[in-house]
C-alpha cells in the first residue's frame, strides 16, 4: 500500500501519516524525489484498508500496490527517477553512454581509451578493477590500482566512472572511487551486497542475472531501495537458453517491459548481449529502439590483446561507427545523446 | 564445396562440372538466381580438392563451405536473396509489412482488417486458415473457407496473402490460394513438410521452432532449398526461455547473426515474440533496428472477441500508430517501407 | 466434463446419456477399457451442470475435468493404461524393456542386435526405418528395407517391434509392419500426424518435445486419443536446457508428475536423457526409481561404426551390465521385468 | 599439471618439487588427504613439460590436467573424497541423510522436527538460520538466535547440523555453530564468499546455481579448494527451464556427470529440484539410484503453517515413509544408509 498526501499538505500531517503506520504495526518508507510527498506501507496489509488513510488530513489518496516490488513500482511512483551522476543524466530524455574496457589493464590503456570514447561521445567510462571470473586462475583485476588509474582517467577526461563492487568489504572503497557501483549478473541475488549497497549514497546499476526473471530482478532493485537508496539503474545483459552462437540472448522484450512496470532507468549492455564484436552496433540500434535510457559498451584500444572479453570489445574505430549509427536511432526515437 | 563460373563461362563448361560431380560420386546442386552460375557439391567432399575444380575450363573458383548448412550460406551466395512476390519484394532495400488476424473468422472480419493494414501501408495480409492449437478441442480455423475469404481479400486490396500449412496433404490446396506459404514454429523440423515445400515454386516462410537453435533453422532451411525451392524466408518468433512475464523471448541477437550466415530474407514476429499488445511496436522498432528484413504482426477490428491471439493483436488505429513508428526507424537505418 | 455409469447401467442407459450431450451442442467421447463405462463431454461446458446428469438413470456421477487435458487425465480415467503388445505389457505391473539400434542400417546389424537384447532380457525392438535428420545429407534411413527387416527380426526373436513414423502418408505402411508407431520429438506438434494416428489401432509412443511442456505433451496425446486411439504411451527422453555437457536434460521429475496426472504408460529413454554411453545405465535406474513404466535404449554391435547416435548407443556386453542393475531397481520398486 | 610423488617419496624430494614450481614462475597447491603426495602446478603451464617435472627424484608422474577445474578433478585425485562431520561420513560408501525445516522458527519447531528425523534415520540436521528471500519483506530467517536453536537440537540429538551463510561477514559465526556451512545457489558465483569459506576447517555445501552449468559449478567448487579448503560437497538442487509445473527442473544427468568428472561428494536435494510434497519421494529414489551420495529434505512438523516452503515440505510421517524407500533403493546400489 502507499499513501500520497496532497500537493501543500503540510510537515505535520505526514509525520501523523507516519505514525498511524507505525502504530498499526507496519512498516513507513518515506519516497524521494517525487513531485507530491508519499510513503509505502510495509508489512501485512492485509487488514489495513485504504480508507483508514484516506481520511486523514493531507492526504490525497491511499492505494494498495498490486506488485510485489513496490518502492521501485510505477503504482507507487509514475514519474521517471532521473538520476544525475556529476551532471550528465540516466533516465532523463538523453540517451547515457558508458563504453570502456572490459578490465582495467594499465595505465596507457585506460587512459587511451577514456580520451577515445569521451571524443566519439561517451559520459561514462566503463572499466572493472575488480573482475569476477568463472576460473580462481584468472586475471583477477588490479583492485584498488585500478580503481585509482579509473580516477585519473576521469580527472583528465571529465567522464564519470562506472566499475563493479563483488563485495560488501569493498563497497567503501569502491564507493570512493566510482560515481556509479556496478553489481555483476552474477551477484544479483548477492542479498548482504545489495542490503550494503542501500546504506551508500552513490548511484548503483543492478545488471540482471543469467537466470534471474523479471520480477525477481525488480524484488533485488527493491532490497537497494527498501535499505535507503532509490539511486538504481537496471541494465539488461542477456539471459542463458539454449542457443550457443550467441553468448547470451539478450532479453530485448525486457526493456518495454521493465519501462511500464519501473520508474528505474534501463540500459543495456550490447557487448555481453551477444558476445560477438561485429554485431555489437545493431544491438545497440535494437537496445534503443525498444526504449532503453542508454547504452554500456566494451571498448578496447587492442581487443586481440585484451586479458578479459577482448571478442566482443569494439576498437575505438568501431566504437565511433557504433555512435554514428545510434545518433540516428535516438534521434528517430526523439531522445537527444546525453 | 561450390563451384563457381567465370562470368562469360560456357554451358557446356558448366554441364563438364556437373558431369565431373556426378562422375566423382557427389550431388550437384545448381544455385540458380545469383550473378554468375554457381554449383553446390553434396556429399562426403572430404577427399575432393577444390583444385579438382578449379582447373576446370570456365571455373572462376571452387571453395570449401565450412558451414553444415550450405545452400542458405553466404558462403554459397554472397548477395542477398531477394524474392518478388506479385510486385512486393522481401529482402531487397524495403522494408516488407504483413499484417492481419491470427485466424480468418469471418468475411467481414478479414475484409475490414484487409483494408485497414492496406491504408495504414502493409503490402502483405496475414491470416490463419489452418490453426495449429495446443488443443483439440480450440478454433481449429475455417481451412478452405478461409483460403476463400484470403482470395477475395487479396482480390479487393491488392494485399499478398501469407497463410500457413500444416500438412503435406494441404500444400497444394494451400499453394492454390496463397501467395507464401507460412511453416508455424511446431513444425519448423517437420521435415515430411519441407521436403513437400521444397518442391512448389512459391516462397516459404519458415517461422523458427521454440527450442530450434540458428543453426538447425538455417538446416531446415536447407531442407526446402536442397529439394529444388530457393523461395525461403526465415521468421523470428521468439524462443522459449524461463521469463514468465513474456510469451516468448524475442531473440534479437538472431537478426543479426542470421544477416550475416545466411543470403536469405529475414522476418520478424513482435506479436508472437513478446506477446503483450502494448509492448509490439516497441519490438517492432528493434527488430528493423537491428537489421531485420521486415516485420509481421497481428492486427483484428476488435481483438476482445478474437478466437486465438486477442491479447496480442493490435487494433487498426494501434496498427497505424505502429506505422508512424516503424516508418522513422526504417528511415534512419535509411531502408523505404516496400 | 465426464459422466460415469453405474456398474450394471443398461446400453440404453448409457445411449440416453450419450443423446442428451448431443442435444446440449455437445460432443460425446466414450472412453473404452474402462471397468465402468465413461464418457467425456467436449464443448463448452461452463453452462451445463454435473446435475444435468447425475439424475439420469443409471448414472454413477457427473464431474468436471479442471484440466484442459480430458481423456488422458486420472481425472476420467483413475485405473492405468495396461496396453497389450502381443503379449507384451506396456503400463501394468512390468517394466517394459525396450532396445535396438538408432537406426535400422543392414540385415546383419539389425539380426544381431535382435538376438542379443532378446537374450538380455529385452521384449521390445527398436530401430529407425524413417530417421529425421537435422542435416538433409545425412543418412535417412532405409525406409521400406528397413521396416521389412525389423519384422524379420521380429519372425526369428518374437521382439515386439517399435519404429518411428514421420508423415501422414507413411502411416499405412509403418502401421502394417510395426507394434508400435513412435512418434519423435520433433514432430511432438506436427497435428496432421497425431491425428492421423488416432485412426488406427495401434499403440503410439509420443516423445516429449525439446521444448514441450508437460500440459502440451499431454495435450498432444490428446489429439491421438480424441480422434479415437487410446493406446498411448509417453516418452520421456529429455529436454533442452543451457547444460552443455549432455545431449539433453532428462527431466526426471516428469515421470511422478506424468504418473499423478494421466494414466497413460510412461516410459524413459535415457538414451537420448543424456547422451553419453558410460551414464546411460544410471539414468535407466534413476527412471525406474521414480516410477517409470519402462525403458527405451539405444544398444548397436559396434557403436563406433553407427551410421547415427554411436556415442550414446550400448554395446549388447554394455546392456547385459545395464540390465543386470535394472532388474535389482525394479525389484527394489517391487515391479518384474516384462 | 599436477606432479605425484612415489609412495615413499621423501619431504626433501618433495619441496624440492615445490621450489621447482616456483622457481618457474607457477604456484604450487599441494593436495592433501590423498594416499600420495600429489600437488597442483597452476599458471600458465604452456611452456613447461611434464618431463621437467618426472625427471626429478621421488616424482612418480607429471601429467597435464585437461579441464579447467584442476583441484576439483578426478585427474588430480582418482580416490573419492570421504568427509568425516563428527563421525558421520559424506562422500563415504554410505548414503548421508539430511533433514529438517526450510527456516528455524522457534525452538518447539526444530526440536520437534530433529527427534523425528533423527529417529527415522538422519545424521544431519538442515534448517536456515540466514534466509534469502527473493523479497526483501519476507522473513529472513532468526539469525543467531536460529544457530542457538539449530546447537541446541544437535545437543539433544547429536545430528550435525547443516546451515546457509549468506555473507563474508557472517562465516565466523556461522562456523562457530554449523557443522556444515551451506552456499545457496543465489550464491554460487559469490566468489568473495568462496574465497572467504576457502580459509575455513568446516565443510561447505554448495548448492549449483539455477543457471549454472556443471563446468561453473565445479570452477565454484575450485574456488574454496584454491584458498586452502578441500572439504566441499557439491549439492544438486534443480536447475531454471521453461517447465513451469515443477519448481525447478532436477538435473539428474548431472549426477553420473559429476561423479565421473570430481572426487567430491555429490548431494541431491529432492524438495527444491520438484517443489512438490508429495513428488520428493519420487525424486529422492532417483538420486540414489543415479549415484548421489546422500539427499537432503525439507521436513517441518507442520507444513501448511511453515513460514517458507511449506508446499515442499514432508511431515515427519511423510519423511518416515520416504527413508522406507530410500532404504531399499540405496541397498539396491549396495550402500547402507550412514
Amino acid at each position: 500500500m502507499f499513501v500520497a498526501m496532497k500537493p501543500h499538505a503540510t510537515e505535520a500531517e505526514f509525520q501523523a501519516v507516519v505514525e498511524k503506520i507505525t502504530a498499526l504495526g507496519l512498516t513507513p518508507h518515506p519516497i524521494t524525489g517525487t513531485e507530491r510527498k508519499v510513503v509505502a506501507v510495509i508489512g501485512n496489509v492485509a487488514s489495513v484498508e485504504p480508507d483508514d488513510f484516506a481520511s486523514l488530513p493531507g492526504v490525497a489518496e491511499a492505494l494498495r500496490v498490486s506488485q510485489p516490488f513496490k518502492l521501485v513500482s510505477r503504482e507507487v511512483r509514475e514519474e521517471d527517477t532521473v538520476l544525475d551522476v556529476g551532471g550528465a543524466q540516466v533516465g532523463g530524455k538523453a540517451i547515457a553512454i558508458m563504453a570502456g574496457p572490459c578490465s582495467v589493464e594499465s595505465r596507457e590503456q585506460i587512459l587511451e581509451t577514456a580520451h577515445a570514447v569521451k571524443k566519439a561521445g561517451a559520459s561514462f567510462l566503463r572499466g572493472g578493477a575488480y573482475k569476477p571470473r568463472t576460473s580462481p586462475y584468472e586475471f583477477q583485476g588490479l583492485r584498488e590500482e585500478g580503481l585509482k588509474l579509473l580516477a585519473l582517467a576521469r580527472e583528465q577526461t571529465g567522464l564519470r566512472v562506472v566499475t563493479e563492487v563483488m563485495s560488501t568489504e569493498a563497497v567503501p572503497l569502491v564507493a570512493d572511487y566510482a560515481d556509479v557501483l556496478q553489481v555483476g549478473a552474477r551477484n544479483m541475488q548477492n542479498y548482504a551486497l545489495l542490503e550494503r549497497l542501500g546504506q551508500i549514497e552513490k548511484p548503483v546499476m543492478l545488471k540482471r542475472g543469467l537466470a534471474g526473471t523479471i520480477k525477481e530482478w525488480l524484488m533485488a532493485a527493491e532490497y537497494i531501495v527498501a535499505k535507503g537508496n532509490p539511486r538504481v539503474i537496471l541494465c539488461e545483459r542477456g539471459i542463458r537458453t539454449f542457443e550457443p552462437m550467441t553468448r547470451n540472448t539478450l532479453d530485448i522484450n525486457a526493456i518495454p517491459v521493465l519501462k511500464s512496470l519501473t520508474h528505474l532507468p534501463v540500459m543495456v549492455d550490447p557487448s555481453h548481449g551477444i558476445g560477438i564484436r561485429k554485431h555489437v552496433p545493431a544491438i545497440a540500434r535494437a537496445g534503443i529502439a525498444a526504449g532503453a535510457d542508454g547504452i554500456i559498451v566494451e571498448v578496447h584500444p587492442r581487443p586481440e590483446k585484451a586479458l578479459s572479453d577482448g571478442h566482443q570489445s569494439l576498437t575505438p574505430a568501431e566504437f565511433e561507427g557504433l555512435m554514428r549509427q545510434v545518433r540516428v536511432i535516438a534521434s528517430a526515437v526523439e531522445r537527444p545523446i546525453a
